[in-house]
């Protein structure tokens, strides 16, 4: 048993929870809670902890590899939240490249554009999932993907959908277009509302940054801007609502053509 | 000039962002950065803080009232954010009855049973205002309504959307109900999706915790259970993207029934 927190394995995990570079260096990053280790895929996990207490009550059957037990103290220590749950996984990153989203006759993807808050990110890709959306393209100054509120936040998506990091943004939304995708963004110069456009099978959404919006210069590659009505004093809608918008009515525009 | 935190007014600052027992107590609450301070409506602000650095920047010429000035590093440690902005406010609870939000001939309401996440909340009053919808009612075992968090994340919404916390939550659906309010909510015994319901001119939607999702109790003073479809492997949504879903798809309905 695994009981104090200086050895290796757990400083590589203190490490992982803590350091966006030690995520990128290592290619790994730290999933917690029963619930998503369950999710964990097969090929995925690089190793597992479950505390003593969280071994009494649950077992391990239901975790996805031989979990090397630790001492409830130093969990308690290791835990990114206030009450852990007892059990920990190092998942290897799944890297995708932004091309292999593209490809193929149909794609519905989102590219975020400095998205900074680590809740909006992960809330975003489980929202993806849940309407159906094939992917999302993440410029480089985005929150890291594998920080542990992100992940937290994606309650397992983050394991099912494919997310690909770029480093140059608009030369991606280039590659995008000449593969026939076509972009969209809410923009307070969009005239047509959000719900009157028709979305085509391969479509890509922009959404900007939680305070400054979108680039002028991503703006600028979108072939329509849109406008997302909205009442009251209301400027702009938080980055995950207003991605919630669009991921919801592309959704409901496929369910409309499907049942056609 | 404030020079110390120790003095009265500091002092109540401090308190009345830490503790919802003050801001109970007191009615009060506060309210930072010059965007939000803007907006706070004339007969509603008690007293307002600037930094010695705000005012040489800014003047105090667009702040709602005549501000006291505070050393930067008072300012500094009184504020709940990272980079204060160098402005504050006291500003005087609204208070709403759930019953006025019920009356008149047509109103859409949101109701949410024991929502805990402070960025939750103050994002669904945001995208309300957003999308047009009339009034929120809180069980009194939501998150604090505010909550610095809370405050933060409406964007200057607070100011505007009427929320009524009430403590007998049944009790008040009920009397919705009696009022002529149609309740709606998602949930997995829905069938029909959300987007096949015509919402009334009365309506309700409920909006459950985040991590158990609404009561059994609650649940059962719907009219309409509905469904919110999910792709993958997802079986909830974040608690306000599922309502982001729900406002946006009855403001849908009313600007299509205006086009009309």
């Amino acid at each position: 048993m695994i009981t104090n927190t200086q050895g290796a394995q757990m400083k590589r995990v203190r490490e992982l929870l803590a350091k966006s570079r030690a995520r990128s260096e290592q290619g790994c990053y730290v999933v917690e809670g029963l619930r998503m280790c369950r999710e964990i895929p097969a090929g995925d996990l690089e190793a597992i902890y479950a505390s003593e207490s969280f071994l009494l009550r649950h077992g391990a059957e239901e975790l996805p590899g031989v979990p090397e037990t630790v001492s409830d103290s130093v969990m308690e220590k290791l835990s990114d939240t206030k009450s852990p749950q007892g059990v920990l996984a190092v998942v290897r990153q799944r890297r995708h490249e932004a091309e292999e989203l593209f490809a193929g006759p149909a794609a519905s993807l989102f590219f975020l554009e400095h998205v900074q808050d680590p809740g909006n990110l992960g809330t975003m890709i489980r929202c993806a999932e849940g309407s159906g959306i094939d992917g999302l393209i993440l410029s480089a100054d985005c929150a890291d993907l594998y920080n542990p509120k992100v992940i937290r936040s994606t309650m397992g998506s983050i394991f099912r959908v494919p997310v690909a990091v770029v480093d140059d943004f608009q030369g991606t939304l280039l590659r995008a277009k000449a593969c026939g995708v076509k972009l969209f963004a809410a923009h307070l110069r969009g005239e047509e509302d959000y719900d009157r456009i028709v979305y085509p099978a391969k479509t890509g959404v922009l959404i900007g940054n939680e305070a400054n919006g979108l680039s002028e210069e991503a703006a600028a590659l979108c072939d329509e801007l849109v406008k997302i009505p909205m009442e009251g004093r209301v400027e702009s809608l938080n980055a995950a609502v207003a991605a919630t918008v669009f991921m919801y009515e592309i959704y409901r525009q496929k369910r409309n053509r499907l049942a056609l």
